[in-house]
């Protein structure tokens, strides 16, 4: 079957590859449709690496997406060929402790699609079990079916907050986590998101979702917009996306009394952390690993118009023009949120 | 000043009483515009008392009140005269037990409008304390205002829920609570909210909501369709809100396994509980009196547009017409959710 | 090899059975040492069915069991031959949704012990999954590990209470479970526990756990003496563990604003609930379905010497005297505790 | 009467000052007997000002306070002259927003005893609100009740912590705070507390507690240690109490998969934070500042024999000798808990 192949840092070929074998008790073999592009995929492409996890062989990209059934496995009565589905791309072992503990995103031996040395799924076949897919109703399509995957970031942060209904909510940072976080915040109760950037055309977008209220950081200051704006109380939440030392210095004086802030932007290295600040507030800190559990949640609220993903698919490529696409997001373009490639049908 | 006032089970009167002093320390001097009919006040009217709440002398009836405020008492630095503002109608004593935790709304000392021997709110002139009362945005009507005492009961139900964003809910009872509650589910992040009654009229009414599932008991089984619907899952939130013996027989089955069930309904008599059939679940079960801290998080997602209570006010009545107004109410017409009372402003 | 078998309804037979299979993956082969005899062998035993599961083939007894590993599977890294061991007895499959979502006890395809069809380890040697054995620290023999099945009731319930340090508690019935579930509470934070029964004779055993104040239901009253000695607040967690109708007509006015209400007990009818009982104080109501995540908890607190559970082990057994003892159990003699049975080792 | 006061930085008298008016509504007049010597009060001694709360006048010293009742002001029926009790030296504006929800600690209007310009406690009377004061009992003395001030603070972070029972805990830093805390955590269910320090004379003390490790970071590594005891798991609850930079160098590494981090220390600084460290377990981040509402429960957990006091009580001195026993704090000498001065009685 064809795949997009990273061979090696800087090197991607749309090639053959072995096909996959049959469905195991349990799993699904998968047609992918569409697979949007991470920076997680890019990075692999232009640095070989991130952090520990080294591409030392060939591997297929991709980890975001949405596809038909072709086969199901032994045991498997909830599917059947022809479903369209998203696949969650983290396999955990679910006999580990933290997944007993209800924790499987964060149990250690997760394998995860287009992580080395797993293959990626931006191929023409997979298998995955039938209990990480998920059905796409008819009104969904398979570009919003593969956005579900960054999408859940925002979706399980926006549950670990708590929101309660009539929050006030900041996020920091419109980059894509940033924008998916600030439509979950709303779609989870909160009355309205101050979003923080510093571009003009990340807060354009951003502001497209009602409820949004942008804030340029090239001209207003976050804490006291917040501020005036709450008569002095601050947000009830709080979303750090933008993973940049600048904004860890202030992000723990937006949040009101009582206020909880999430991690969610990864920063490279260690950040201040005002712990004073966070004290004099009693600031509860939740910090975020990919996601669980939100899958099905997030269709039923893109089934129920409560969340409209269609904005953010900015341009789809054919599998055969994957090279491009990938230099498209290294390039890094604003006005891009998601770059999506679909796969050729057979 | 005029008041409506109960002289006795059975007899109302408007009629002048003895002016309001001037607003103490943390006070305010308040005009209410516009007053909405709870059932029960109707309930003093017709059968002069509430469980151990009985009239003994003349009370002002009414406590789901918006209006203008007319003078401040001293230390009080965030009202001027001429906010429109709701007043909270329960004052707790602060420094209770129950309050010092976070839950002055179940403090036994607390104070209420209308509730023997308080006088209500049906009149020309209050005094209220500052921290209990909210400012209006403009774009508020009074009305919307006085709605907000019984959509409160909705906000507290829907936040002790901890409704997760994308979770499927039910309210069994279409009645002005079940409607509110609804409405408060569908904000606080439910994608949908299944909502049962055996009144074609009420089940009209509550679909107006966008994102309600009528279910018409006299036609469906609501426990076959709620795990029809959700692959055999359940609801994740259920509130129980209609109060009838006949509702808890099987609302203790709709839920899906760790699904909290809210007891928002207050039946008259003791009803019949299926432990079992909870624990199968682990059902959590929360109990709700009243409300705590959502006036403020309800006028925010009025305002961001996010509820809206306009379709919720059934009919408006001068004061001078106020009997006709209670005895619209006594009367129980489905087609009413709530019905209000303008005050004469001076 | 040699195990106790219910034949069918009236019969047990201590009698050969086929051996078992060599470990799979992630499995242990395992010697089970010191089996408990819990209510539900006894009532397989006398009636032959427990609500929907009947005893429809032979099957061996007996779910509370510690014992030594034989072998290891593939794959097992965590254990080694000779290692001594509690055994989890219920197995879910984890890829359920309830499992994922971290409820795995309340996962319906769930397998247990000497549940039909279910073989239990009341016999020579089981096969068992590694992810639900716990090793033993040489501090703790084999009938405490035992024990720790019926005691990971109470501490799923004094788990999922919440119970805060200082917290009052109160535990209505005196039978196995109501005190372990005392014992846990103890170790759980509560300052001190009020336990209720009409025995002398379990009164007696639980008051021997320090922290427990007895209350004798035939000279007084559980609501007004807690409720005396709180200066009228009432407890701060309840645990009904006896599943008696009489006990609920009034378990829910025991408790103070705010607390929480955990139904551990079952009742085999509904029960009266006093809904606005329980909404007069925002009573929150746990339920409980076996547990889980709690084994490895437990036996840290029985080797910080925090939780005492040799006093609950009254009488233990030969194999070749299983029918003895379980006729002891079926007896019900006040003064015991748990009954168990060593099994021959080879 | 007699106070012990600061005159401005770096003079203590003890010298006579006006009496105190008679108590108002809700008030109670107490006469203190023993008060400990924080840190803060030394620190306002020495340097004149803590961040902000700067000496511009004379104020008398002292916080942590117990004492006995003498007159009871109008309306206060749960106090009588002769009671023994210990105060809460903070009293918020209970109708502040914070307050109403349940978080009267952060409350920015919170007036705090010798933080100025309010005076302290450390004289022969003082007025308190009964509100936030709490009733000895026999068995406790009023250096264990004048100790329940720091312990608070401990009781505030084990109860925010959400500790389960069973649950391994860690405390960095074994001064005051670190041991009360780590006492706390004990009592609140922990089956084991590592604590770690630098001092062997700190270390010897808090190993006095039972189910305390100590860890010396001259020859251990606190990571590593935690690390190799709970097979790799880590710690569930975290308390971070030394407030060094060094500390927080490490300390998100100690913690298990979805472990729960308290900051408790104050560090002067910002400090170093390492947000993927605590990404990758999910960890919370609890912010601690001061205490609430556990005075009560910290009482009934003394009086049950769960938590020990007395060994933490080093030396009391008598009034007169007041400023011999802050220049002992000032000293800092390691073998010292908690210092106490008992006030003259009349």
């Amino acid at each position: 079957m064809k795949a997009v192949v990273l061979e090696h840092q800087g090197l991607i070929n749309i090639r053959e590859v072995p096909d996959v074998p049959a469905p195991g008790p349990g799993e699904l073999r998968i047609a992918p449709h569409t697979v949007g592009i991470c920076g997680s995929d890019v990075h692999y492409y232009t640095h070989g690496r991130i952090g520990q996890f080294v591409v030392k062989a060939p591997m297929i990209l991709g980890h975001e997406a949405a596809g038909t059934v072709l086969e199901v496995g032994p045991g498997v009565t909830d599917f059947k060929p022809g479903d369209r589905v998203a696949m969650e791309p983290g396999i955990p072992d679910m006999t580990s402790r933290a997944s007993r503990m209800g924790m499987y995103n964060v149990d250690p031996a997760v394998r995860f699609f287009a992580t080395p040395p797993v293959d990626g799924c931006l191929c023409e076949q997979v298998i995955h079990p039938a209990a990480f897919t998920y059905k796409l109703p008819d009104s969904m399509s398979f570009g919003e079916g593969a956005l579900l995957e960054p999408l859940s970031v925002g979706m399980h942060s926006a549950t670990k907050a708590g929101i309660k209904p009539g929050d006030i909510a900041v996020v920091a940072g419109s980059g894509t986590v940033g924008i998916l976080t600030a439509a979950s915040a709303l779609a989870a109760g909160a009355a309205k998101v101050y979003v923080s950037d510093v571009s003009d055309v990340k807060l354009d977008i951003v502001s497209q979702i009602p409820g949004v209220v942008p804030v340029d950081l090239k001209k207003e200051d976050l804490v006291e917009k917040v501020k005036d704006e709450t008569g002095g109380w601050g947000a009830d939440v709080v979303f750090e996306c933008s993973g940049a030392e600048k904004s860890f210095e202030t992000i723990l004086e937006v949040g009101a009394p009582g206020n909880t802030t999430v991690f969610v932007g990864m920063p490279v290295d260690k950040v201040p952390f005002d712990v004073v600040a966070a004290q004099a507030r009693e600031t509860t800190i939740m910090t975020i690993f990919r996601y669980r559990n939100v899958y099905q949640k997030a269709i039923d609220l893109v089934a129920a118009g409560k969340l409209d993903l269609k904005p953010f698919i900015t341009k789809t490529y054919a599998m055969d023009d994957s090279i491009a696409a990938f230099k498209r997001v290294e390039e890094v373009h604003p006005e891009d949120v998601k770059i999506q490639i679909t796969v050729d049908q057979q």
